[in-house]
């Protein structure tokens, strides 16, 4: 018996939403777990990973701890369209669909909420992991090492479109480079900035998203680390039917988010983007709105 | 031909939401307006606010201004249970009425977003006036002089238990007490509190109301100002049925969140708090969800 399961990709912060919200999107991370009689196999990833310190090995491992698991060998075949550190939540994929992997083995695959608080752990915040868990729009808050994760439920025909750059941009490295001391006017602006954000998805107000997705926490210090960050930034803001953008997750990502009815909007950002994104990636995603799945074959 | 505009008290902030969420609730102050051949008449409020300085009839003089009403004289008689510089809006009652009234001599006491504009403007933010006008918990942002208001949608049998001090606090001297820089950290955890509180009142998450409501921007500074605040503060939050507790805009009042089902609620409050409260009065209040109404007589 295999056990398979599918993770999606995850867009953290929204902009004003530092370290709490983050939503899943329709691009996938496909991990099928077979139990050996002994050893480790690792397909579908770059050799360099392919030995003990792979993450999703690691969280199988952690997952099967907590669940009572006991295995001797493991085969992982890894395959999926996330790209690697690029702010989409590829290392959540990986530690999502090992503990799900080890948690199946013992029938207890749907155990959402367990397995969120050993996720958080071995990520070391929620960000990404809830919303790869649960699906749609989440927001996560640690307390007491305890995950408390709740949906916002987001009306409308909204598409998240990425633009992925083809160079990688460290977390630690977009950590280090936040203030530690901020003006008041600085905070008060993300929290009614996040409340106008959050506002307009559940109305469904697009007005409200431009504004609602600004961001003073994290965005202007990490765009500094992101070749092209500002010019394309200023060319989505100028586009009117661009509802809103902002960095996914530590970057360097840059997500814009359009409606669906706006069908020529890839085609046209493409347009006014022009040399700025030469070799960048642009693809078009939906929310997903299950997080992983897992069956069994 | 009277017109009577009937406005409900409102509590801003709720905690983490500084100069962004607000709530109506359900305790009013009722303005009745009669148009006369000359003079001010006001009627129902201390002597020295019965002249041309009053608020109602300033704000009147300017929303007749804004929807071309002529008129020559006006009795306004003021009556209701809102209490004054407590930060439950008394000020907002005024103003919003003042403005309704001329409007609805024109027919367009209807025309709520033209309103809260014009309301924001003479009160300087739109934390109160915005729920005096649409009812419910809001959210508004102002970007340009142009307030953007957004209604979130409450879930569950919420009750509001105000407890209103016997003295004052003015807004000047509980802005003034606020620092001009802070941490990052705090910064991110108001962020993350408001995110909670927001998703659990839409998803009727009782579970993360009490962190959700916590504040690290004005509260902290306030609460000094405020004698018996701490005491109070701490016994709510360690009473396992009240679900939040924040100041109410610029304080001093204290609101705390129960549910309807806790019927005892307030009896076992007053026996918690015992002597702090000495001369407070206890109002339990409901949300008000429709904003301020207007008829004629």
């Amino acid at each position: 018996m295999k056990v398979k399961v599918k993770v999606p990709a995850t867009s953290a912060n929204l902009g004003p939403g530092f370290d709490v919200a983050g939503l899943a999107v329709t691009l996938y991370n496909t991990f099928v777990f077979e139990l050996l009689e002994d050893g480790l196999e690792i397909t579908g990833c770059p050799q360099q990973f392919c030995n003990q310190d792979n993450l999703t090995y690691r969280a199988f491992v952690e997952g099967a701890k907590a669940c009572g698991l006991q295995f001797q060998g493991l085969r992982i075949e890894c395959s999926g369209d996330v790209p690697y550190t690029r702010g989409l939540g590829s290392s959540s994929t990986c530690i999502v669909a090992g503990i799900v992997g080890a948690y199946a083995f013992m029938d207890r695959s749907e155990e959402r909420q367990e397995i969120l608080e050993l996720a958080t752990q071995i990520e070391g915040h929620p960000d990404n992991v809830a919303p790869a868990i649960f699906g749609g729009l989440t927001v996560s808050v640690m307390n007491d090492n305890h995950v408390t994760t709740l949906n916002i439920p987001v009306k409308h025909d909204y598409r998240f479109v990425a633009f992925i750059p083809p160079f990688t941009l460290s977390t630690e490295k977009s950590r280090a480079v936040l203030p530690q001391q901020l003006p008041r006017q600085d905070a008060i602006a993300n929290v009614s900035h996040l409340a106008l954000m959050v506002a307009s998805l559940i109305n469904g107000y697009d007005d409200g998203l431009k504004l609602g997705f600004k961001d003073r926490l994290h965005q202007p210090y990490r765009g500094t680390l992101i070749k092209g960050y500002d010019e394309i930034m200023a060319a989505l803001e100028k586009d009117e039917h661009v509802l809103g953008c902002y960095l996914s997750g530590a970057g360097p990502t840059i997500m814009a988010v359009i409606r669906e009815s706006d069908k020529k909007g890839v085609v046209r950002m493409k347009e006014e983007l022009g040399h700025l994104l030469n070799d960048w990636q642009v693809e078009k995603l939906e929310l997903d709105m299950r997080g992983y799945t897992c069956d069994y074959e």
